[in-house]
C-alpha cells in the first residue's frame, strides 16, 4: 500500500476536507491536525494544552486511533469534549472520517479543534482533514534522522514540536541538526523544543496557537 | 489509506512471498523481518546483531524506507552486505520489492537474513515477506498504551523486543502491563527486554536467533 494515491480517493478526500474547512469557518474554529509516530507524546501534550487553554477557549478534539478509546478518555477527563475514531487498521485519518463525526460536536460552542491523527509518520501526511494547519511532533528518543528518512511528512509541516527535551542529557540528539534538516525540507517550518512531562517551552505553543486562532478569526472582523 | 487490503493485493503478494520463501529455503537462509515505529531502535539493534553473529553466521540485511541509504550505510560499516529499498512514500515494503532486490545478493553466502521494515506500527504487519519469522521493536518511552492500540501489529508478531529499557529510570513504564496486553492478544507472543545502547539483554536475542536458524534448517537435515 502507497502514499502515492491516486485520483479519485484524493478528489473525494479534497471534497470532504472542503466542507469540513467551510463547518469550521463558520464556526470561527481554528483546527490543529497533530500528526507523529506512535509514542512521540501527542497525547501527553494535548493534555497539557487543553488544561492551559480552557482557562480562556473552548476546546474540541478528535481523537484517531486503530483501536480503544483511551486518548479520548483522557482528554474528557480534563472536561473538554472529545469523540474518538477508531479507523479498524486504517493507518491514518481522512476527511470523510471526520465529516462523519462533526455532528457529534456543538460546532457554536468551540474555538479551537484538536485532531489528533493515527500514531505514523507515513500515511496521514497526505490527506487533508480541512485543517489550518499541520503540526507535526517528533520526540527526542526518536532521533536524529526521522526528519530525512520520513520527508513526506516534515515537508507539508509549518510547525514541529520537538517533545521530550528533558530526555536530551541521556540520549544523543543533537536539536540543532534537527533544525537544519528540517529548514533543508521546508524552509518555512519551525521547530519548537517542549517537554510535556516537565512543560518546559509550552510557553512558546501556547503562544503559536493564540497568534494562530487570532489569525483565522481575521477575515470575520 | 487503509490496511484492509483487497484480494488481488495480496494475491500478488504472497505469491512473491511464496517465491521468496522458495529462495530462501533452497539456500537454508533463516529470514527475520523487524517491524515497529520509527526511532524504537531497529538499527542499533541490528548493528549489535550483527556485530555478534558475525563471529558464526554470514549475514545479509534488508533495509526498507521512504528515503536515503543511511540504515544500509550503517550495516556496511560493519562489513555486511546490506541492500537498501527506497519506497519513495510507501509505508511499508512488501514480498515483490523483496523479490526485485534478492538477486543482489550471493544467497548462497548468507545464513540470516534481516529485513528492516520502514519505520511503521500499522501497515507492515499487513505483509508478507517471505520471512520465516515477524519481531517487533516496542521501545520504552513509546509508552505502555501502544500495544492495545496498535493490536493488528502485536497480533501478528511471535517476539516482541522492548527495547531502551535503559531508560526505564526515567519513564513510566510498566513491563508487567506491556506482556499481559501482549499475552492477551496472542498466547504465543513472547517478549524480551533489550538496550541497543547498553547491550543489556541481547544475550536472549542471540540466543532465539540462534534456536530460530537451527529449528529452520532442520527439514534438510
Amino acid at each position: 500500500m502507497e502514499v502515492k494515491l491516486n485520483a479519485d480517493v484524493l478528489t473525494d478526500n479534497n471534497a470532504a476536507a472542503a466542507h469540513n474547512r467551510g463547518e469550521f469557518s463558520k464556526n470561527n474554529i481554528l483546527v490543529v491536525n497533530l500528526m507523529s509516530s506512535p509514542g512521540a507524546g501527542k497525547t501527553t501534550i494535548l493534555e497539557e494544552t487543553v488544561r492551559k487553554l480552557s482557562i480562556k477557549y473552548r476546546i474540541g478534539v478528535i481523537e484517531g486511533d486503530l483501536a480503544t478509546e483511551r486518548d479520548a478518555d483522557r482528554i474528557r477527563a480534563l472536561g473538554a469534549k472529545a469523540i474518538q475514531i477508531n479507523t479498524h487498521g486504517g493507518c491514518h485519518l481522512d476527511a470523510r472520517m471526520v465529516a462523519k463525526i462533526l455532528p457529534e460536536f456543538d460546532l457554536n460552542e468551540i474555538d479551537i479543534m484538536f485532531i489528533e491523527n493515527v500514531g505514523n509518520l507515513v500515511c496521514p501526511s497526505g490527506y487533508d482533514l480541512g485543517q489550518h494547519h499541520k503540526v507535526a511532533v517528533l520526540s527526542v528518543p526518536e532521533g536524529n534522522d526521522k526528519i530525512p528518512k520520513y520527508p513526506t511528512m516534515f515537508r507539508r509541516t509549518e510547525l514541529v514540536l520537538l517533545n521530550k527535551v528533558d530526555l536530551l542529557p541521556y540520549l544523543d540528539f543533537n536539536v540543532e541538526e534537527a533544525i537544519s534538516d528540517l529548514n533543508g525540507l521546508n524552509p518555512e517550518s519551525k521547530l519548537l523544543t517542549i517537554s510535556a512531562r516537565t512543560g518546559e517551552g509550552f510557553n512558546s505553543w501556547i503562544q503559536w496557537i493564540e497568534g494562530a486562532f487570532e489569525q483565522c478569526k481575521q477575515p470575520n472582523q
